[in-house]
């Protein structure tokens, strides 16, 4: 007998999952819409090398491989990979398909990466990723609709209590060559820096005099922490590069104003963000009952030309769905309009040779717009009514001898354990109306 | 510069493509859940074991299999495998989950499945299956009921010339038990059988020869034709298993009877269905201008107990969403409602430094339900309003000096050369007016 597991580190959706997924995905999808961002999908599998260097030393270790075909098979050489992330197949999509796509191009992707990491709470080896970005564009008003469409999504969904920390991968530069730290060592110090929630001011002053930098963290910090407090100190600062992303963020941090993302978008600058691939704005958003983030983003100008040749501006979002449904299901905010039955009516019949005229009643039901189940089985009433009200389906229809010889329909409620019965053609209409103020 | 093609045989949706992909799928999905089917979703990538051995030799041969990983990876050994089909994962599910799913299951599975096959025309190594099942009872309803619902489907789609050939593995056993063809050659008959319409009575007469099948093809075929002529005529024609098959099938077509799958669904005794794992009824869809089929299914009753050691019965419908685009391409049946446009309204801007105004007003048409594109570029208002006509957007809405000043905004109907200025707050409601009068 074969083994019955799903993979390591994935999952079966049963009914509910997938119900709860829909919602969710459904609601993201239709507030991107709504903004302008437009439909991607890619392949599952991309040809290995378009993956393999782009996501650092770590990520080339996480990625799936598949074995070449046919004759190659024995060799043990892969040429395929599964998808990591949903950024570098646009990359390639907006490389391979330049002619056809539009100068500025908004669009969204919703679907599953692999990566092959060690399962644990709430770590797939399969989840989705909901990306938006934006293409061709350097305009701050890119990272203000991300913003928007982001917070606008989140809010429809029920969250209230979200903050999205907004930095600057320039300004971080900045503010480390005002420190004195050489250039070689910033990406050792954004690391250090990164850490500062988890160990604190000496844990970073640690991790400095570890990774040889010769600067005092806590100076540093005190410093950050200043500019923190009075964002406007920061105006003539800096070097020019520095000026320009300070005023960068300040507009983009303006033109939230009046925007879903108002009371939501505040400066961090001790966000540093992970991939390396990010030029300017960079982002994450935060529930305070999740220890990891709900998503992140930023503008990564460069790596379009990884593929094209030349660059085009570009800058994005991605929510993690996962995350998302286990702060939802946790604090309870799926409404029951989700659907956790398998259908509004169960037809029940007392003679297995009447099943003819329930399939024919049941598509009358259907019609109207009922989701209707078919008892197939010659057992008693009780045993079919049992079986409705153990899968939640709130109406029982029945056809007896005596519904069939009038053309009618008894119809059970179950939980208020009422009872009517219809002309077969009105039966539909009763049932809505009693769904819908029963809610 | 890295090389830009998706894997071979693997396609990119670019945004019209995801949005006739989806306007299909959601029309499937909204029949398949009136009739009780529920959703499930299986992970992408199985264990190696649970899908070897599963589809024949030649199926075997075109499962992508995933290089195990870490320290195993130098070895070239592979543990897991991408999903085939719908079908085998579904038995897994059944069995690992028995306890949480109910007695009686109806599912539908709408996800894509991947085959190392030889890409031609219309075949590729990833694409989309949209699976119906019932498992749990061998009631003839349920083949009804898939009839019912795959032709539902397709009514709502638009087609209307769909056959849907009817047949059942033990008619086919009797009627070659009848001809005198010893059981163990039954499987090569049916495949030269299965050629009937390609290669004629002589073709498959030659291949009976060929193939040591010790029966005149031209008498059996005339025998099938007699039955397929008077179907009437095979009661009291077979041994009792094809006296049970024969009054299974015409049970099933009775019941079809006042159900959207009345006058789609005929019996043809020449169906034969490649898969080896079928027991009962097999069904396959047709339209006249496509060379393959829109999709099949049968009853498989054994399937389930290689994962749980018992049977379970189980019966099964699938559609071919990518043949099912490709006819509804051909054919022009996607319905202008499904939208190529990324908006339904830019904002145009005459001077930049009023964006954060255009976010304002987007925000205030977005809440109205409207798409709204927000042009980002500091170009002249002619470009910006040409770059809305070349991708299809109906309406651009302009902010000027004056419109800042008088809190109004001024609204071009591109195609119909008409302009209006609207108090902010209510254009949004007279261009949902708009575009509802001119569809």
């Amino acid at each position: 007998m074969a083994r019955t597991e799903p993979a390591r580190g994935m999952r079966d959706f049963l009914p509910e999952d997938v119900r709860r997924r829909e919602y969710v995905i459904s609601i993201i999808k239709r507030v991107y819409e709504r903004y302008g961002y437009e439909p991607l999908e890619t392949p599952a599998a991309e040809n290995l090398d378009t993956l393999m260097g782009k996501y650092g030393d770590e990520g080339n270790q996480l990625i799936f491989k598949i074995l070449k075909r046919g004759e190659h098979e024995a060799s043990g050489q892969a040429d395929l990979a599964l998808r990591y992330d949903l950024t570098v197949p646009l990359a390639r999509v907006i490389a391979h398909h330049q002619s056809k796509l539009p100068r500025l191009f908004k669009r969204y992707q919703i679907q599953p990466v692999w990566r092959a990491d060690r399962p644990a709470r709430g770590r797939f080896r399969e989840f989705y990723q909901c990306d938006v970005d934006s293409l061709g564009s350097t305009s701050p008003v890119v990272e203000a609709e991300l913003c928007a469409a982001v917070s606008d999504a989140l809010t429809e969904l029920g969250f209230a209590d979200f903050r999205i920390r907004l930095n600057h991968r320039q300004l971080l530069t900045s503010i480390l060559n005002l420190a004195g730290i050489p250039e070689p060592l910033h990406g050792n110090a954004l690391i250090a820096l990164d850490k500062l929630d988890k160990v604190g001011v000496e844990g970073v002053a640690a991790e400095f005099e570890q990774r040889g930098i010769p600067v005092a963290a806590e100076a540093l910090i005190e410093r950050i922490r200043g500019f923190q407090a009075k964002p406007g100190s920061m105006a003539g600062a800096f070097d020019d590069p520095g000026e320009q992303a300070w005023r960068n963020v300040a507009k983009i941090v303006y033109l939230t104003v009046g925007t879903p993302a108002e009371k939501h978008v505040d400066l961090d600058l001790s966000l540093a963000r992970g991939l390396s691939y990010y030029t300017g704005a960079i982002m994450e958003i935060n529930v305070p009952d999740l220890a990891g983030s709900l998503g992140g983003g930023g503008r990564y100008d460069n790596l379009i030309g990884m593929f094209l040749g030349e660059n085009v501006p570009a800058c994005g979002f991605s929510l993690g769905l996962e995350r998302i449904l286990v702060v939802m299901g946790e604090r309870g905010m799926f409404p029951s309009s989700v659907a956790t039955t398998p259908a509004d009516v169960m037809m029940a019949v007392f003679d297995p040779k009447d099943l003819d005229s329930a399939m024919r009643v049941a598509g009358v039901l259907r019609r109207d717009g009922l989701r209707v189940l078919i008892y197939t089985e010659p057992d008693k009433i009780g045993k079919q009514i049992k079986y409705a009200d153990s899968r939640g389906i709130p109406f029982v229809a029945i056809l007896g001898s005596d519904e069939l010889a009038n053309g009618t329909l008894t119809v059970k409620h179950l939980a208020a354990k009422t009872q009517n019965t219809y002309e077969q053609g009105s039966a539909g209409a009763a049932i809505l109306k009693e769904l819908k103020q029963r809610g």
